[in-house]
């Protein structure tokens, strides 16, 4: 029986969790792909560190000891960042070894020049980890819906704000207290920043628009905001909509190009994402053959990330058993246009703190008219005698005329306070 | 560029759906695969039938002259039921050629023949549309998650049952209307048995769970309950309980044999295919490594169902172009049994009208009890001065103790009637 031998690059939380499923599954895949699968060389910072369950044996700490190793055919890259991880990966390309990766940051930004080598080589360069964990979306994406053209990829990809907002939303924690439980439960890292602040949504969502629309967007494409200003009273009124606040990842094929932006979202409770909660992850498509479909799981973590990296390995052993690796390769054949985000529309859902006194609404109305905003909805409460809470759902309309118009209404006297500003799926 | 001719077995709604999407799609094709596909025969009953959009000397009635041309690498069987399926795909097979197929009915029965044959004749056979129509479920199971151990695949995978249960549900329709209602939108057949009694997704609950467990399981070993006899009654404890009713398939490995069956269930509203409305569908795992997982989509219909097809397609077209037919074939080295239903454990919802006296209700959880069934919940309701409607929620129990311990309550003169029986999810 065939022996292939694989090199792991780090031994993190990723890392060891596909060092583990490879060793639990050995007897699958002798027995579905007719070959067996064994970990022989490790990459970690220091080889003197006690693992437990590790061999030291296979501990290296240089790349080269992996890259070169003629036996080793595939190369697992769960180290994550930009170096040395893409030097690592090029070389092992280059040296005709198959790689599957986790390294959403990497493939975000590099995806391009990582794909064009495996091709060039005829080597596989499999990505499943990278985004939304376990959830299988890049192989549905490229094979199970490739008979369609995909108008809109949209999900719930980090599970930390997830969680966060969930809390927020069931439990009426606020914003801080909601983080500091996500941290205590280790779906929070202690600078919480690129989850937080939609960083760590917007480089899926970049790898996910690339392969759905068959052209490239990488990261700095993505616009993104965080959720840090939602408060308990946006989700009240979420609430009073029959909504939800999830913070989403969109991307859009339009006419006049790809529209791609990671933000906080109210949703309606019927909407399938609605109902992600906690840390679950999902992402939504629509085609134009499928109509709408989901997939739904957990988007990080030990086990269901090194499920994804597994299934790409098995997939490898596969092509390397059939002699057809480079089997799938980039598929980004288009070149289409990034709209720049003030083209793009969206519904606004707008809370504002307001002087309580006959014709304020009209003034705003006037300025939102005169920079093309439709009202759709308005909600009046009456806080004090002298101040009223006001909140008004927009139509669809350019982002950059909504900057504009309130940009004017922070210069009204009559208006106290922009208390929040959150786009509305419709 | 190499031009991949297709036979097409079927020209319906399915088979039409096909023709369409690989005309509409033959750019995405040749630049991510490669090269051209082409539908060069199809099969149907009557070729003087005057079929809008397609060329009339494409047309045949006569399936060996799809088999027996040289020119065509791949057949795509959208005719249905078992003969002359089987015997065209067998013939197909040996002939040399691919096969995609959308046949739940004979996959269901005869799938093991026809995988056994594609893997000794080197080609694929895919069937990524015979279960969940347009919902990546095969792919995902056989490689995506390949890893994993699975140990429970369930799922919502008969879009006309969803479609009255939801109307059931949310618009307080009775059973009748609302099949009525499905047949008027085409949801429905004429002769709706397939559906309403589970046996359409007893199918794909074979196919599944034959898929996950790595072991053969066939329509005959699902047992099957309908959804013919839930009442509006049912469906206003589900609301009081924060649950809806849905047709479940649901497969189970559990340590002593695969159960597999198909019946209404209670389910929680926090489950995530509590919120699969309408004509959906979606299929949950639950696999050791990534958790929970759940896809959902179209089960059905023209065009997500030639969404999988159409990806099947064009999946066999990489393998022809890469040299790696049989690349992906059966899995099923196990040999697992399929557990007796009796022996299989579930909580069950019972309501029943009782007379309305002291020692009943003692009298009925005396026979519970003498049967091993315990008692979750009780609630009692009076309905009129002499009867009373009596809901009693169990433990989990064997199918075969509570099969006993209802033969004995139908027996006993204080229970008039026993209304429902339907299993909870827990």
């Amino acid at each position: 029986m065939n022996n292939i031998k694989i090199g792991l690059l780090g031994l993190g939380t990723v890392g060891t969790g596909v060092y583990k499923l490879i060793g639990m599954r050995s007897d699958i895949m002798e027995k579905t792909i007719g070959a067996q699968i064994e970990v022989k060389r490790i990459l970690v910072h220091n080889i003197n560190k006690k693992r437990e369950g590790i061999d030291p044996a296979l501990l290296t700490d240089n790349w080269r000891e992996i890259v070169e190793d003629e036996e080793i055919q595939i190369v697992v890259e769960v180290m994550g960042g930009m170096e040395p991880a893409k030097t690592v990966i090029m070389e092992a390309l280059r040296a005709g070894k198959n790689v599957v990766s986790a390294n959403k940051d990497l493939i975000a930004e590099e995806g391009r020049e990582l794909l064009d080598t495996a091709q060039e080589e005829g080597r596989d360069f499999l990505f499943e980890a990278a985004v939304a964990g376990g959830i299988p979306i890049i192989r549905p994406l490229k094979q199970c819906l490739a008979g369609n053209d995909i108008d809109t990829v949209m999900g719930i990809v980090n599970g930390t704000t997830n969680y966060i907002l969930t809390k927020m939303f069931e439990d009426g924690m606020d914003f801080e207290d909601a983080l500091k439980k996500a941290q205590e439960l280790g779906y929070a890292e202690a600078d919480p920043t690129a989850d937080i602040e939609g960083l760590d949504a917007a480089r899926k969502v970049a790898i996910m628009a690339s392969i759905a629309f068959h052209s490239r967007v990488v990261f700095s494409d993505v616009y993104t905001q965080g959720i840090t200003k939602i408060t308990a009273r946006d989700i009240a009124y979420a609430k009073e909509f029959d909504s939800v606040i999830k913070l989403l990842g969109v991307a859009k094929n339009t006419e006049d190009g790809i529209e791609a932006g990671v933000y906080p979202m109210m949703l309606h409770k019927d909407h399938p994402l609605a109902s992600v909660r906690d840390s679950f992850n999902a992402v939504f498509i629509h085609g134009d053959a499928v109509d709408d479909a989901m997939f739904y799981g957990r988007g990080a973590g030990e086990m269901p990330t090194a499920s994804a990296v597994v299934g790409d390995v098995i997939d490898v052993a596969r092509d390397l058993q059939h002699g057809c690796t480079g089997r799938i390769s980039c598929t980004c054949y288009k070149e289409l246009p990034v709209k720049a985000w003030g083209e793009v529309k969206n519904a606004f859902f707008i809370r504002m703190q307001v002087r309580n006194q006959p014709g304020v609404l009209a003034a705003i109305a006037k300025v939102f008219g005169e920079h093309k905003v439709s009202i759709a909805r308005v909600v009046q409460e009456h806080t004090n005698p002298d101040a009223a809470e006001l909140v008004i759902v927009t139509e669809k309309v350019k982002e950059k005329y909504m900057e504009n118009a309130l940009d004017k209404l922070k210069s009204m006297d009559s208006i106290y306070e922009i208390s929040s500003v959150i786009r509305e799926y419709v």
